[in-house]
């Protein structure tokens, strides 16, 4: 038995916020200072190192589980499957359902329960839970439906990552510009097919790094309110990540017995374009190799930070061959990784 | 191989909130309009439905992650484990992290993220996620953790459910003398030892039951606040679980192979003291039968309904000898059974 994705869909909010419109935003330190440039200026170095020049929002008038379902309908249409088999639903988010004209997060019921509502599935076997895991979490449902697969408690499992970061972010705070909304979502089965999951790795540092990415205030000094935002410590990730990704990718492959030379994509979540560069590239020196063209599809040019949904959108981006210049092949080995608020590790060893 | 709870414990917040506490609070119907008797005479009608004389509220400065760590030391050291060998911490909960000086929900980074980092632990190998699936979350992420150990992927677990539902009740609304908070947590793992998990069911109901709870705004007509809270249809909740419980509690039980009469315990989620023995008993008269004096052990009274925290909270006391005339002995089948917002059902048949 393996244990395969049988069909992939994503949600591509069709607001597109560009980097200009970011022009008029009064950035500030997070000490609350002054930045001594002009906003042209902090725009360009952003884009410089992140690779975004534009990210997408969800209309006002949809929420997380809105456009989390519209992934799922498709991945479902996708695998050609009838949605009444599916024995799990599992949606990776991290704040919930956050309303346009609200501050609250929204979690009760959980979004696998809105999902399977607006799915319209009846079957009460059909389970649906939330998965927070910071934005490895659509990784981390996929290694989870294996595992109930594998258990033998599940055969057909929803996977979906959503995610409206646009609803939380601080306007002040220069990192709002990286952050984006979007959806994804893949059905994975148990298969008599070749290939599927090889090998997985998960992992949770929170001695030090547990609040690298936090809920925090406003940069804006003078505001009274007691609203919080999504905040990182960006020097402190980035060294983090770069330390620690590459060794999770290299002890993945090695369990999955393929070779480095055997990869030919890494899909990675879409973080920042430069930190993304630079993990690859260390997981390849770690091979005592250069980083193959083409290896690392990207979307964040675009699409910005999705946070769990960056690696499913990715995927059937590139299978619907709506990524320039990429492509995945029946028989391709894959890796699908990622990192973030946890702080989170994980990866798959895919093959196609 | 067994898969058994090897060490249990709770936390209990110390401020006892009374039925006579609530005695000022101005009770409105859910439409606004005046409720036509006294407040003794709706809080005297509210205890004899479920049951509840007092609750617990944790103390200001504690947040629900801080409860959930206090649960969980006590669970390890209970287990007299090693909090380096842990292979997972599931921190199952609806509402994240709420201050007391706050709407907001905070659940980034995760809960478990935050237990993991007070406990202490190094190894980045224990792997920390949340789990939203309404009160009936914590039995949820036993059967998770069961999973995971029966994949391959696994050894030892840990499973929280933590709560503090007081930060999200509705001053003006009578089902706020229903809340409480509190944290329960277990250490599940691989054993040699005859028992332990032998039967589990799942199920979530979202076609008509999915908005049965949720997040609504006050009853208070005149509020301008836009801040919501924890609100329910309690009439057909209370119809959905007679219906719906009793039917997963038998097919859990056939699943397990032992009979009715082996049963020596019903831990059932402290929900409603009028509910959860309507649900018992239309369970034994599914088998023909007259539900046993003290078979359904009882903490609501005291306690209040702490949501994901009653089951395991029930049980720590229980086998620590903290719950009168209640006691479970080794070899006794017993079952654990929830149901809530999701609306989910779910049920485990545990041999101690």
């Amino acid at each position: 038995m393996n244990i395969k994705i049988t069909g992939t869909g994503s949600f591509i909010p069709s607001t597109i916020e560009k980097n200009e419109d970011f022009y008029n935003h009064e950035f500030l330190n997070a000490d609350g200072s002054k930045i001594n440039s002009p906003n042209e200026v902090i725009v360009e170095k952003f884009k410089a190192i992140t690779g975004i020049e534009e990210r997408r929002y969800a209309k006002p008038e949809l929420s997380n589980s809105d456009i989390a379902f519209f992934a799922a309908e498709k991945a479902i249409a996708n695998a050609k499957i009838d949605k009444e088999t599916l024995d799990y639903i599992i949606v990776a988010h991290n704040y919930g359902d956050v309303k346009i004209d609200s501050e609250q997060s929204d979690t009760v019921p959980s979004l696998a329960s809105r999902v399977k509502h607006l799915l319209k599935i009846k079957n009460p076997k059909c389970v649906g839970y939330d998965l927070l895991f910071g934005c490895p979490g659509w990784i981390e449902g996929v290694i989870q439906a294996n595992a109930f697969i594998k258990a033998g408690i599940a055969k057909r499992c929803l996977v979906i990552g959503s995610e409206t970061l646009s609803r939380v972010i601080d306007a002040h705070d220069r990192d709002s510009m990286i952050y984006s909304d979007g959806a994804g979502a893949v059905i994975v089965e148990e298969t008599t097919e070749e290939g599927g999951i090889l090998a997985h790795e998960s992992a949770t540092f929170a001695y030090d790094e547990a609040h690298y990415i936090f809920f925090g205030e406003t940069n804006k000094p003078e505001s009274d309110s007691k609203r919080r935002y999504i905040k990182m410590y960006g020097r402190k990730i980035y060294e983090f990540a770069l330390t620690n990704v590459p060794l999770a990718l290299k002890s993945c492959l090695e369990k999955s017995g393929y070779d480095i030379t055997d990869v030919k994509k890494i899909l990675i979540h879409q973080a920042n374009e430069k930190m993304d560069e630079a993990i690859v590239k260390r997981f390849y020196k770690l091979h005592n190799m250069k980083m193959p063209e083409g290896i690392m599809p990207m979307s964040i040019n675009t699409l910005g930070n999705s946070s769990v949904a960056t690696v499913p959108t990715l995927y059937d981006l590139i299978l619907n061959g709506q990524l320039e210049n990429q492509e995945i092949n029946k028989g391709d080995v894959i890796l699908f990784a990622s990192v973030g608020a946890g702080m989170n590790i994980n990866a798959i060893v895919y093959k196609q």
